[in-house]
């Protein structure tokens, strides 16, 4: 069974988002399971002291690596890569997402302040990893991201297979955009082929939908999808169903 | 008060990692508050359905724009953003984060299952955001870190300005390493410069450091870097202090 093991200074911000619908039901059918260790006992002295001043002096407190170390060590890695959120990281994505579905499971270290301290980053491989170029309070919510990404791709989990493999980034665009009941509303309508029942041309709009909603929003991902087998030549062409 | 509305199918996912540490204290102190609006009331029938099949077919459920546009009317906007979090959104990074943090609170719309109706996306004026190029379960952890990333900004809510200033992204540069005590650890020293006392080697040190660390991992960021005034004058050549 997969597990995600958060190292943290507050436990008490968990399951929160990873407590609710799909990944809640999967986990409550035993596909995944979620343990929250406290960096807090693992602290110096009476006060249990997790951080102190930055070396060379600056504003805020950076995590000792002796009590990260500790934390850590805690715990049985089992082939589980573990994982620092930090800004400097590589850029979650949803390749990446899918490396780690295909692991035994994940430690993610929350940080907090300033940082951790460079040397158990390096002492106990640690892989840093980011949620985008932006600044958070701490780790925690990046790793509660991460692992509602990676959660949702585990067998069983999302119910709907289909429903993966057709989604943004998976063929490499942006989904096309959606329509259900009512018909009509407010003045405006639902987009004639896809009431037509004409599934070729349907599957062609929403292609064509997805490349042009890229194009306009995603040069970076367009350029990338332009080098791709399907550009050159679109899986609506020759199909039979 | 800058305020934050979550319109959510899963307010129990709340406070979640917005409930610990700096955050907590902050809405705690009135600096800001938080608010969630349960979308199934605004369902339609005897079953508050929010949701029917995708017009012209395919997996999963698509959120009904009319049942939408109920909740988000139920809210007074008050000048604040509309934003709906979906992976064809605009990238968060730190500029924008600081965009928001100007503001006089958020409405963040948190989807599920296929995603939302195109029609009140175009309807209301959200804005599209993406936390990254990968696939959630749903908005709600989505909402949260954007909403952490922004409220850290507000004046009084991180303590120390300074660290604010010297972060990652604030300098357009990854962050330089950390260290702190012990000042050997697991046979791994501090940096000696980091020990000398003279203030402007350390500033050089770190700015180095942050400058080789964007270079290695971030070319991308290096390389819009290199094209900043600060480039060409590196901040440490002609200080005095």
């Amino acid at each position: 069974m997969f597990k995600a093991s958060f190292i943290t200074l507050f436990p008490e911000a968990f399951p929160g988002p990873l407590g609710v619908s799909i990944l809640e039901r999967a986990r409550k059918e035993g596909l995944w399971s979620l343990e929250t260790v406290d960096l807090r006992p693992f602290g110096i002295g009476k006060h249990r002291n997790v951080d102190e001043t930055p070396a060379g002096g600056g504003a805020g407190m950076v995590l000792r690596p002796d009590v990260a170390a500790a934390a850590i060590d805690s715990l049985d890695r089992g082939g589980r890569p573990l994982i620092y959120l930090s800004p400097r990281g590589k850029p979650l994505n949803q390749q990446l997402a899918r490396e780690f579905a295909e692991k035994p499971g994940l430690i993610l270290f929350c940080g907090r302040f300033e940082g951790l301290d460079e040397r158990v980053i390096e002492g106990r491989g640690m892989m840093e990893v980011s949620l985008g170029d932006f600044v958070l309070a701490g780790g925690e919510v990046a790793a509660m991201a991460l692992t509602e990404a990676v959660v949702r791709l585990l067998p069983g989990v999302a119910g709907n297979e289909a429903s993966l493999s057709e989604e943004s980034f998976e063929t490499g665009l942006l989904e096309h955009p959606q329509y259900t009941l009512p018909r009509e509303w407010e003045g405006r309508g639902t987009p004639e082929v896809l009431l037509s029942g004409d599934h070729k041309r349907i599957q062609e709009w929403r292609f064509n939908s997805a490349k042009a909603l890229t194009f306009e929003r995603r040069p970076d991902l367009y350029a990338a999808y332009s080098k791709t087998p399907e550009f050159q030549a679109p899986e609506t062409g020759d199909e039979h169903d």
